[in-house]
Formats: structure tokens, C-alpha cells, sequence
């Protein structure tokens, strides 16, 4: 009824910004990476739990870096009865709320993981987009610091998983409790001065962009970039700004000596301070009896975390090799995936409190780091094989499908050509550009013969790039050979078996 | 720092009305059938191909049914440049604007496939969700029926696949041309009808729902439900109303009798009723010839489908088996899908004619009724082994890390208690609760030992059942035993395996 339709002004095909379409590729390879992810998680004693995109926006909290604005950074709407509702901006407030809700019907502790699409509303650029994936694990109802170490060898067994090789990865923890009591003896502890601690959290998340210099601006009067925006500081005066800049450069040739460090920057009189440190020796201590060494799970004071909810030990996953970024210059890979403890999140529901660690690791940019290193789409998936449609009438349409079906059924990737049948050169050019190993060509003459004609179609590229022009590649036919029906789908079977081996080979 | 806040009033823990989360059942049994799909989808030669959960609205269109109203049905939003954002209500459209935004890299026919999560905003009900899962096959660029035909049997080998077997599902096919045919006699053609032909789309629609009866008034003056709303009909005169219900009436014993009953329903006259009288003509044909008989795939004119943008043949996959309904009535299961040919989707973007086929499967739904057969879920995964925490000081808590890591390196689910060790019972009531197979128990006296007590779960559970009183059970310590330290790994893989006996004998 299309044609009978008002004329309407043609529509523009595009995305909103930040978005994009994925491909065969990227899919394969993200549920190869997502399926091995699973099987570390699951061998933890961890289940797959899930919520659903949508929540109340007042039960998701406003807990994202750089939005302290209301409704910034998420994907807000009002539902019939008025109320505002979100997407989904990470999967810990979800899952914060998942608990709270069916609480009593929960175990604890409750030990979940969940990969799935979160939103930010913000501006997009390379490689930061308004829809991604994250993949998160949870311990709930954990108040012991063991939950916590384990969660950094979960990240340091996923990383080894993929195939990222010791040397090439390490887990950075810290503990917000020590920056506490750092921020304390400098006179910032207390509700009035939340804000300025948020502020301060935040210059310090940007050590990696900004270098120490730039965060020691962000702590004092602010930041001017290269654009000339200003991004307004922390206002500490100098002495205070340098006892912060001390704690996150308090990192020593190991431990024992990071934590000896941690002593002398904290003011021993911080109960926070020391117990935080107190913390960290512990997860050091279960960290090594388990064999994760320094060079796989690494005290690091320099390791904060952007997001406000934590309330512990906090941890990274960053990967160490070198990458060149979109300037141009050589830099570290960087983080991956993070998480820590924020004993506060499901307490916000509850009259009581409900410890809770976790991480989450941001599947497109691990699915980077692999794509450098290689180890992604190695099994490969061949492209159909494509019958062409030589005579067009109801028989031979018929028979044509038979030979697609007697290939599915027997286990090979296989399709009819389903274009206008009309020009046969379009047809294998679609095989071709398709991939496709093997192209099967019955006309009326092998018809009548008994015959199916099978083209091997990686053969003929093969030699189609050693003959030089388009008629004597015509001309010499190359890999294309007769065989009887009744045997074609074992020829075509042998022939993929032949085109597998010669990959292996090559 | 969150006992520095101000305090907040307790937030209610809910999420809006027709979101649900997930259990570990039913995101396990979803991906196993997710798994299936997909493997016959490859088999045919389709590749994944995904898309954002966001589009421009003016790039969705307005083709749900129920929702003529401009945002009804959808969820949307403006982007900060004030250009109106929609959630993907269905995967077909967005499928279209892929297609055209990526036309010139394209290689036609286009042959993809997607599982995806939509969204509708409507009153939620039974079994009725605002976001729910769709699994999706398309084939762009192919005008001839075969690419139909193929759809047909590609759902039919999908029901196979998932352990439905023949006479328990029915793929029906039928073609919006030949019910084209049907309104031009009836005097609705032409351009100035079209909301009546969408009326009459919609009554058609409904006949699983209100039978014949209800059809007939929906395509008359309209329809008064039970709590007394009143739908609006189409308007058609009696014989109108009569020629319509003979249409959807004309199924026959077999194919060619229904097609022979269709010609006498459809004017002669009609170009575009007997053209698609034809294709289904020849779409029986393909079938048969590739060995789907009636049983299967069969020619039904009561099959028109609820969206707009059909252009040609229809097809719907259904299952036969009786189930209890809400209501407790007994009802067939119905449809689990469908799709048909949208050949004007795609050129809504483009300035030429762009042929397209393709299917959606309701995953929710069809996961009902493969849980209705008891054909989901079979391979149960097992709950971890808990190592329990019997000592807490630093040596001990790292000697039961140990454990779990010995038992993780050799491939067993295990996971060390987090909660507070503090109650030995709440341990074991976790472990037990949680489904645990095994627990491992290490107290002072067995470390002095060198051993480790196996707690056989499972066995225990059983024994319980038999023994009568609480204090009974604690006095039998029903299977618990002690072995060396230093083969405790090997023990409890032991035990694993003849636990897994068990479950097969039993």
C-alpha cells in the first residue's frame, strides 16, 4: 500500500550522537570476551543477576564524576504518574536497589554479576560514547575486608583469562579511609565540608590526565585548559595541597614500604587514617598467601576512583603495555575497569547497614586492548556458502533450496542468493565480497548431466592475484571443478576441510 | 563518609511498573535459548548485526499498534540540540535506518541477525513488560518470495531446534496483497481509505483474542469490551464486513485448497490480490520442495499481523500445545513470533525501492513455553563449595584463601564464607541455602591434625529429611568426614562426581 501514501519529505538516516551500530565483528568478539569474563566470575561462586534499564530517578542517586548538576549526565524522562525515571548510568545503584527491594528474600551475602548497557548523557568523543557496556561482580553483605581482596584476584584472574599476560596488567588498591584521614588533618573532615572533598577526590581521579601538576591546581585555586576553560580548584591552601599530593605519591618499592609511607603522610591521630591502613595490610597479607604477587596486586595510593559512594578500600585494573593514543604520542593502555567498597549505596533504602564491594570492567575499552594485543576473532567464522541461482523457474528454484537445505543439514554455513538473479557476475561478486569459500553453480546443461559445479572461491582470489588481467583470469577458470549431485555436499565438505587446512598452514 | 551526611529521609526501594530484574534461572535459561537461535540463524548464513537502544523518533516512524498518537507507545526524550530521541520500540526500524545510513558499504542481500532488548510504553499486565527481549532475522535486498520462504523455514528448523517438536508448532503464512485485494473490492483502495485499511489491519488482528464475533463488530460499527469501553470500528456495511471474515475464514484442508478458496474470496479484477495469491503459490512450493509439509509451514488467511509496514507475505510462528491461561481456561499457546515483508521501510531514507523480509521472536514468551515443556534449564549449574571460616586471625583466614584458590585452579566453584564468620550455623544455613554441594570445615584441632572435615551437603540434606527432630540430626553429623590436608581437593572432586551420579540415577 507503500505507493498509495501521501508523498512525505525523505528522512535522514542517522544516529544521535554517541551512539553507534555494531558489527559482526565487534559482536563475535565481545561475547568471546564477555563468555570468558563469565567463566572466571562463575568459578568464584558468583550468579548472574540482572535488572532492567530503567529506574526511579531518585533511587539511582547523583553519584557520577563531573554531574553535580540535577538530571546531568543521565537520560531522564517523566512516566504517566508524573514520576521521573532514568536509564541506567552504571550497574551498582541498579543493584543497590535490586537488594533493598527483595532483601528479604536474599541471601547474604550475595554474590552476583551482571553484564549489560549503561547510559551517560554527555558530550561523546573518541572512544567515549553515551551507550556502553559494563560487566560488574558484587559481593553483598560483606563487611570483611577478605571480600574485597578477592574481588582484586577476580580482576587479576580475568586479566589472565584474556590472555593479558603478568607484567602486562596489574590491580592498584587503595583505601578511601586513609585519604579520610589525610583530608581530616588538614581540616576538612566534617558535613560542611563534603563539597570540597568531593572536589578533592575528583582533582586527584585525574592524576592520569593532568599529571601531579595539574591536580595540584585542581586542589588549590583551579585549572585553566587548553581551550581556556577554567575548571574552579578545591581552594586548599599550599601546605594542605602538598600533604594530598604526598598521600597519592606515597607508593614505595613494595608494600611493607608503601604502607610505612601511608604512616608518616597520615597524622597518627586519625582513626579512619589508620584503620584504613590497617585495611590494606590485610589485603596485602591475603592477596600474597593466595600467590598474587606485588607485580599482580599492588598497594597504590595514587588509585581513588571518580565515583562519590565508596567507602573503602577502592581498586583498579590497569594494563601496562604501550599504546599510541589518538595525538599521536606513546602512553600506558591505562585502566580498564575498577570497583571498591561502598558500605552506604543499599543502606540508603534500609534502617540498617549493608556492606557491599564490587567492580566493573568497561567492556568496549578491555575489547580495545585485546584487539592491540591480538587476542580477539581468532576463531574465525567462515562465511556462508552461496548456491547460485542459475534458471528461475519453480523447479529449479526448488531444487536450488534442496541444495542449501541437504548443506545445512549437514552442519555447513550455506545460502541461496536471495539478490535479483537476473546478472550471474553480481551473484559471485556478492560470494566474493561476502567472504564466501565456496560459490555452487548448476545450470540447465549440468542439470541434465547430473552435475553441480563447485568454485572455490578462496583458490580463485589466490589466483586471481597472480593473473594479470580480467580476461585471462576468465579465461584459465581457475578452481572451479565438475562433480555428480549426489556426491556434492561430501566434495564441498572435503574442500572446506582443505581451505581450513591451508589457513592453519598460512 | 556517609555517617558525616546529612541525614536523608529513607529512600523507597521500587522499580517503575512493567520492569522486572532477572533471576540466574532465567538469565541462564534465556541465554541457552538465545544460544539455539542463534546457531540455526549462522547455519542459514546470517551474521549479527546490532544497533543502539536510542534512535532520532522521526527515524522510528509510527508503526506500533494500539498507538496512532504521536510518543504513544514510545519512550522519548529531547537531545541537548532539542531533537527528539525515541527507545527503539520494535529492531525492524532501526534495522532500516542501518541499512540506508550504511547503503553504499553495504553488500545486498543483506542477511543479519540481532537479540535485543525494546521498549514500549504502555499500561504494563501479566506477562505484558515495557522492556522485554526480541530476537530478530533479516534479509535486505531480496525481492523475490524465496527470501520468505526461506523466513518460514528458518522459524520452523528454530522451534526444531529448541526441542518443540513437529505438531506442536505451525508456522502460518498469508499475504497483505492478497487482503489489498480484498479491501479494493470492498471499495476501501486508495489513499483517502488508508486509516480505514489500518481499522480493518487491526480488527483482523484481534481474532485470537475476541473470535469472529468480536472481529466482526471491530470491522463494523465497534466493540464493547467487558469493563464497557467502547472501540470505534471500522464502519464497513454488512457484505463488506462479511467478504472480510470470508477472507480470514478461507483456510482450507491443505494449501491448494485454501488458495483455491482465496480465489473465489478475491475479485478477479484485483492485480494486487491475485499477484499475491501467487507468491503464496509459489512460497508452498519452495517449502515443500525443501521438505516442510503443511504440518509446518502452512498458507493461513487468518494470519495478517498488528504492524503497519507489511507490504507482502505474513508469517507467524505458533504453538499448538494447550496451557492454563490467567483466567484458568485451557488455550493454545499461540504465537511466539513473526514477521513479513516491509518493502517500503528502508525507502521511507532512500530515493529508490528497497525489498526487505524478515521475523521477530519474543523471547519472554517463547521461554515461557519452553519452560511449559520442561525444555529449558536441564543442565543446572552447580552451586560453589564454601570454604567456611572457622579462625580469624591472619594466619587462618589466609590458609581457607588458599583453599578456595586450590579448589578454583582445579576448575571447582568454590568461594570462601564473606559474611560475618562469627556464627559457625549461619555459615552452613548459607551454604545450604545457597544450594552449596560441599562445605569445608578447618578448625584449630583439624589444622593441628593436618585435615580438613567434608561436609557432603547434599547427602545431609537427605538424611534430614529422614531423621526426625533437630537435636537427631546433630547428634548424626550425617555425612561429614575428615581427610588429609593435602588431598582435600581431590576428595571433594571425588564427592562432586558421585553427588552427580546420584542426580543422573535419581
Amino acid at each position: 500500500m507503500g505507493e498509495k501514501k501521501k508523498k512525505q519529505p525523505k528522512l535522514k538516516a542517522r544516529l544521535p550522537r554517541g551512539f553507534v551500530d555494531r558489527s559482526p565483528a565487534d559482536i563475535r568478539a565481545t561475547d568471546e570476551m564477555v563468555a570468558s569474563i563469565r567463566d572466571v566470575f562463575e568459578l568464584y561462586g558468583f550468579d548472574p543477576v540482572e535488572t532492567p534499564m530503567f529506574e526511579y530517578t531518585d533511587a539511582l542517586g547523583k553519584f557520577l564524576p563531573d554531574s553535580d548538576r540535577p538530571n546531568e549526565g543521565v537520560f531522564s524522562l517523566t512516566d504517566d504518574d508524573d514520576q521521573w525515571m532514568s536509564l541506567r548510568y552504571d550497574l551498582t545503584a541498579p543493584l543497590a536497589r535490586h537488594v533493598a527491594e527483595n532483601f528479604n528474600d536474599i541471601q547474604l551475602p550475595y554474590r552476583t554479576y551482571r553484564a549489560g548497557w549503561v547510559f551517560r548523557n554527555e558530550k561523546p568523543g573518541p572512544g567515549r560514547f553515551r551507550q556502553f557496556m559494563q560487566f560488574d561482580a558484587d559481593t553483598v553483605g560483606a563487611p570483611g575486608v577478605q571480600a574485597d581482596a578477592e574481588m582484586c584476584m577476580m580482576m587479576a584472574d580475568t586479566m589472565e583469562a584474556l590472555g593479558i599476560v603478568r607484567g602486562d596488567y596489574v590491580i592498584r588498591v587503595n583505601n578511601r579511609k586513609v585519604l579520610d584521614g589525610v583530608m581530616e588533618a588538614i581540616g576538612i573532615g566534617g558535613a560542611e565540608h563534603a563539597e570540597t572533598r568531593l572536589t578533592v577526590l575528583r582533582a586527584i581521579d585525574k592524576l592520569d590526565k593532568f599529571g601531579t601538576d595539574g591536580v595540584r591546581l585542581l586542589l588549590g585555586e583551579g585549572r585553566k585548559d587548553e581551550s581556556g576553560d577554567f575548571t574552579k580548584g578545591a581552594g586548599l591552601d599550599d601546605a594542605s595541597v602538598e600533604r594530598v599530593i604526598g598521600f597519592v605519591s606515597a607508593g614505595g618499592a613494595n608494600g611493607a614500604q608503601t604502607i610505612d609511607n601511608l604512616r608518616d603522610v597520615v597524622a597518627v591521630d586519625s582513626a579512619s587514617g589508620s584503620g584504613g591502613i590497617g585495611e590494606l595490610e590485610q589485603i596485602a597479607n591475603l592477596v600474597a598467601a593466595a600467590g598474587y604477587d606485588d607485580g599482580r596486586v599492588k598497594i597504590d595510593p595514587s588509585v581513588v576512583r571518580g565515583l562519590e559512594y565508596y567507602t573503602g578500600p577502592v581498586y583498579e585494573a590497569e594494563l601496562l603495555f604501550d599504546v599510541t593514543n589518538e595525538k599521536g604520542q606513546t602512553v600506558q593502555f591505562g585502566s580498564v575497569g575498577g570497583g571498591g567498597r561502598y558500605d552506604g549505596l543499599v543502606s540508603r533504602f534500609m534502617g540498617q547497614p549493608v556492606p557491599a564491594t564490587g567492580f566493573s570492567i568497561g567492556v568496549s575499552r578491555l575489547m580495545t586492548a585485546l584487539k592491540n594485543l591480538g587476542k580477539l576473532g581468532r576463531d574465525e567464522i567462515a562465511a556462508p556458502v552461496v548456491v547460485c541461482v542459475m534458471d528461475r523457474d519453480a523447479e529449479s528454484m526448488s531444487r536450488y533450496q534442496r541444495f542449501v537445505s541437504e548443506l545445512r543439514s549437514a552442519g555447513v554455513r550455506a545460502e541461496m542468493f536471495q539478490g535479483n538473479p537476473k546478472n550471474f557476475g553480481k551473484q559471485l561478486q556478492y560470494a566474493d565480497r561476502r567472504g564466501s569459500p565456496v560459490a555452487i553453480i548448476q545450470g540447465s546443461q549440468e542439470r541434465d548431466e547430473g552435475t553441480v559445479q563447485i568454485k572455490d572461491l578462496i583458490e580463485g582470489k589466490r589466483l586471481s592475484g597472480e593473473i594479470e588481467d580480467n580476461a585471462a583470469w576468465r579465461a584459465s577458470r581457475p578452481a572451479q571443478y565438475s562433480v555428480k549431485e549426489t556426491d556434492f555436499v561430501t566434495e564441498v565438505k572435503k574442500l572446506l576441510a582443505a581451505q581450513a587446512e591451508d589457513r592453519k598452514a598460512g
